[in-house]
């Protein structure tokens, strides 16, 4: 069976940074073989562009390009842009290096020629040498809308402008209704030859959700013959990087793995949670998951190509199991 | 006369480099009394950014902005966002510095609000915290378009892309006709204040060519009691930067005061002559046109002060030679 599925494909969910970590352990064992269907409800248009902020991360983070610490934007950036629209009184909220807005002013000045999403991201993972496929989850608007004690805030005003202060209530998807699967995203899901559904470590009511909450997808992970996994984004009840326990909290959630798992039901069929929670593996397969602990803190690029490892060998084990 | 004139309106007419630097000089001695209008001719959309070269130039050398040397774009610039848009594969022919690129994409994001470029230009000029007044000759898109050896070509085309290379044949301004003056334009061209109205040692053909080719302009300063005075933008046959002399060749003109001073036909009341050239200050008064020899070499803020100074002791004289 490993060797069938070792040129089986595969798609990831993902939404920014600690689901680019695993994407790009993805990548490295799985090159083109790779499609990650990329969040794109954080988008947003700011100065007049159409800023992506997941789909960057994700091309930035396979293309080599992506600030290590930072977790957004590129490494050995410059800010002279930012310096001089503060000068002239603009909004200067969102940072946008100046290497950044390369990506941001050539995606633009291509979606108002009429070019999609999918394409112009296509064109420009190409340009970045990148083998795996990176696509957002739709060429239709998704925005997401965090309802909080502050009121109704798009994302980004949530994320970066509050810098999540804000409780938040509930999370809305607008446009997710009517939205349709890009095309590459919708051919990944009914893949005859995929062999696994990989659901990053992305925040999973910020950056998953957008993606499950499309027309299509948790009938699509449910109907796959490929097993879905998700790698919980929590390590002992914490987040590496975000607002995802916060959120948890806000919403009555206990910070563990069993929630991740509850929180994506159906659509699962196996779980990787941390060594440090090996305690909750039990716990999962008594609520019929299949589960098992792996290093999931990906400080290197040897943890994210062994954390993909670990999901790929899952994979193949729920694979032979099924046969 | 020289008192009451000393408190009267300067109104100067601009293109790019040369005529920016007399612009600083009247800037200094005249502050808030001073109206730029600018040529607009070579505006363009590039990259999906409302491109406004010569409002640039002028904004940027009054507040002291301006790279000294290239002539375009701002001192101490870096060029990551170009670096990283030639990664993408996109057009870079047209250099765009991190600095210079937050006045286009702020400009471009109010233009497409909705607002006016005179009301943007006048709060960027505010931001930079000049006193003179910087507007646009027109809010309407007024496009030079030069007719070749090698076809038609965009201003910028011309310009930066080909170098000037091509053969010019004769010079466009589409929308000319159509285009209304901005509204400060053309108070300053009826203001009953005015001491002086300066033709800037700007590229007749390219640059002061389209404000003249505006419905009225030629008419306003036949009008305008105030005397109109050109400085030559010749220096013994020769410009000091641009295209001048050699589009000058190409139309069969010879390269001299007395072809400028033709040129701009009935609208002058007096000229000033590079100091080189006071051989053709006869001649041009044998033309019935007052004609001074001045230093019109400007390396320096005081050469540039100097002329300003020039001009408008001729002006005082003329204004007084009136009454």
């Amino acid at each position: 069976m490993t060797d069938q599925n070792a040129k089986g494909r595969i798609l990831a969910l993902c939404g920014g940074v600690g689901g680019a970590k695993l994407a790009l352990g993805l990548d490295k064992i799985a090159g083109e073989r790779l499609t990650v269907a990329v969040n794109t409800g954080d988008d947003f248009s700011h100065l007049g562009l159409h800023i992506a902020p997941d789909l960057d991360t994700v091309l930035y983070t396979l293309a080599g390009l992506a600030d290590p610490e930072r977790g957004w934007g590129r490494a050995d950036e410059s800010w002279n842009f930012m310096a001089a629209l503060n000068e002239l009184g603009a909004d200067d909220w969102f940072q946008l290096g100046d290497k950044d807005l390369a990506i941001h002013v050539e995606r633009t000045r291509r979606l108002a020629g009429g070019e999609t999403l999918s394409a112009v991201t296509r064109d420009i993972g190409a340009r970045l040498g990148l083998s795996a496929h990176i696509v957002p989850m739709s060429d239709d608007p998704v925005r997401t809308q965090v309802i909080t004690d502050e009121g109704n805030l798009p994302f980004q005003h949530y994320f970066v402008r509050a810098q999540c202060r804000p409780r938040v209530k509930s999370i809305d998807f607008e446009g997710a209704e009517t939205a349709a699967l890009s095309e590459e995203f919708s051919a990944a899901l009914t893949d005859p030859n995929l062999a696994a559904i990989v659901i990053c470590p992305s925040n999973p009511y910020l950056s998953v959700d957008p993606l499950l909450s499309l027309s299509g997808v948790k009938e699509g992970l449910a109907r796959s013959p490929a097993p879905v996994i998700a790698v919980s984004p929590l390590i002992h009840g914490q987040a590496v990087k975000g607002p995802t326990v916060k959120i948890m909290a806000e919403l009555e959630i206990e910070p563990d793995a069993l929630s991740i798992a509850r929180h994506y039901g159906g659509v699962l069929d196996g779980i990787i949670v941390d060594v440090e929670d090996e305690g909750s593996v039990g716990p999962l397969r008594a609520m019929g998951l299949e589960a098992r602990a792996a290093a999931t803190y990906m400080k290197s690029l040897s943890d994210r190509i062994g954390l993909a490892r670990c999901v790929m060998e899952f994979a193949d084990d729920l694979n032979a199991s099924k046969t």
